[in-house]
């Protein structure tokens, strides 16, 4: 009998996300059946789609059962296999949630290679936010050469994937984040052409100064007030991927104003959920994982240490606290 | 010398139009040159667009000009040609706007035959109303057969249109109107399944019983609370026609609060404006005609008597006092 660490959430949050939503506890692994697997976490993934999860609110998903480990995607490595295609020793990611190990039917497990890419890279840029950005750039804002495309939270795991992969395709490429380090960041380490600080209380002005011929493409993280602020530089014929709500995620009002603009600017929104689109995957996980090798892509990561660390960690995701791709490292 | 009379716009509105934003005068037609065309307007059509036209906010058009006639389509007869494609005693319908008569070269004057449909149709469900249903439903909506479809402003020029010819494709029918009589008018003289009264006060639980299968696909032509209530109950992968937001003409708060909806439920928004569109105009117009003269789309309209009584009839549209298609008799 094999015991192990976990979260699991203790009580839906109303309002704000609190410590007191998730509880550590000790549980036992089970036996291992034909057709699983054992894996050891060496890193958990946060992500903000994880905060809509814990509400009851009728969304594209069920939502986390209380009491059950807090779902997320996981990377690890193989401890023991009843699995035709996994062995001891592979490198895996899959979505094992907030734990130390799990038995899993293998379903949702992938196997990574890590001679040229990082193991918890597969968590983000060669992972889902990677895709999500490769899906809603690619498949929603379908940009052309000398385009301008604004991406709100521009320095996290998905913002920062958005705005490299159109500055490749000969974009004007325009970023909005939290204060002046993340803007630096943005702009001298990912390369974007501008990025506008939404805490210097200038969001409308600078947003119009950054952006002076109109935007083309915008790739929502936020909402709010950064989307309201947005909608009315939109050129015509502009396309919105919606893909993030963060700043109603905890129900603040997420009133959108200038909702006028997606008429007179003959706007197209589309949200999307990029594990909707799974056929997709190989081909954008290849692409994400060349430019990742070859050093075109650049990503950050906020690493918080050991499980007990991921609920302030995620209440901090939530603030805008982390730095690029939030992880848990579980394995120093 | 022939002297006519035309409505101008006198002042731009501050808020809801008033009477004083207009003035009525006497004109002076110049003399006919090579090229051009003289009608004589038997119907002026007024429209919700017209109230974006005169502010001077951003928008897809150049704002009506102070002083000049105010623009709008008409139908008419041709009594004097100096163009090749025109003759005195011609039907004709164009852009001469709220005037007796005018001068125009003919570029954006049609021929209509009135022996199937008469004359003030081509200003409404044959016309840029008609074209606006049958775009948004057609080229947006896309419904199948089976498919829940709402349409706001369900009695109007366009509302009425998007709803008959969505039915006619085995859709079933929501509709939303103002008012007891306009909602039985929609069942009863246009078919639809069920139309909502949005004054009864009951707007979201009525819109719910009405849809139980939720919504597939929106018509919107009001914005403001019709939308927020429709966008819980839009399907996964729903699609919206943004086409007007009368709720929202005279400056009144449009804030949409349920645009959580258009990610977790992974909706399509597309604004539009019909007139970008003229390639289809042919098709659409020739469908439209045929299902009026068969007798399978209905329309209603109401009509005021003189251009002076041309103000307070685009007013009372703006308020919905009017019942189906506002148009101006100026000949009796």
């Amino acid at each position: 009998m094999t015991e192990y660490q976990r979260i699991v959430l203790a009580a839906r949050p109303r309002g704000a996300v609190q410590p007191e939503n998730f509880r550590l506890e000790t549980a036992t692994l089970p036996a291992l059946q034909d057709g699983e697997v054992l894996v050891r976490n060496h890193f958990l993934s946060l992500d903000p789609y994880m905060r809509g999860r814990m509400s009851e609110a009728k969304s594209y998903a069920t939502a986390q059962a209380l009491d059950e480990t807090m779902l997320g995607g996981t990377a690890g490595e193989v401890l023991a296999s009843k699995h035709a295609r996994f062995a001891a020793g592979d490198h895996v990611v899959g979505m094992l949630g907030w734990a130390e190990m799990g038995v899993c039917d293998g379903a949702l497990l992938r196997k990574v290679d890590t001679s040229r890419i990082p193991l918890s890279a597969y968590l983000g840029v060669v992972g889902m936010p990677g895709m999500t950005a490769w899906y809603g750039l690619n498949h929603i804002m379908k940009p052309v050469a000398g385009n301008t495309i604004l991406v709100s939270a521009a320095s996290g795991a998905v913002g920062s994937a958005v705005g490299q992969l159109a500055k490749l395709q000969g974009c004007r490429v325009v970023g909005i984040a939290g204060g002046a380090e993340k803007c630096a960041y943005v702009i001298d380490e990912l390369g974007f052409d501008a990025c506008v600080d939404y805490k210097a209380g200038n969001l409308a002005a600078d947003l119009a100064r950054a952006a002076p011929d109109g935007i083309d493409a915008l790739f929502e993280n936020v909402g709010g007030p950064c989307f309201d602020a947005a909608l009315p530089l939109m050129n015509a014929f502009g396309r919105i991927a919606l893909c993030g709500l963060i700043a109603g995620y905890n129900g603040d009002d997420l009133a959108v104003r200038n909702l006028r603009f997606m008429l007179t600017s003959r706007l197209s929104v589309r949200g999307f959920i990029v594990t909707e689109h799974l056929d997709l995957w190989p081909q954008g996980l290849a692409e994400l994982a060349a430019l990742v090798a070859g050093g075109k892509l650049k990503y950050r990561e906020t690493v918080a240490q050991g499980l007990a660390a991921a609920p302030d960690a995620f209440i901090g995701l939530l603030q805008g606290r982390n730095f690029g791709k939030q992880l848990v490292q579980l394995i120093p």
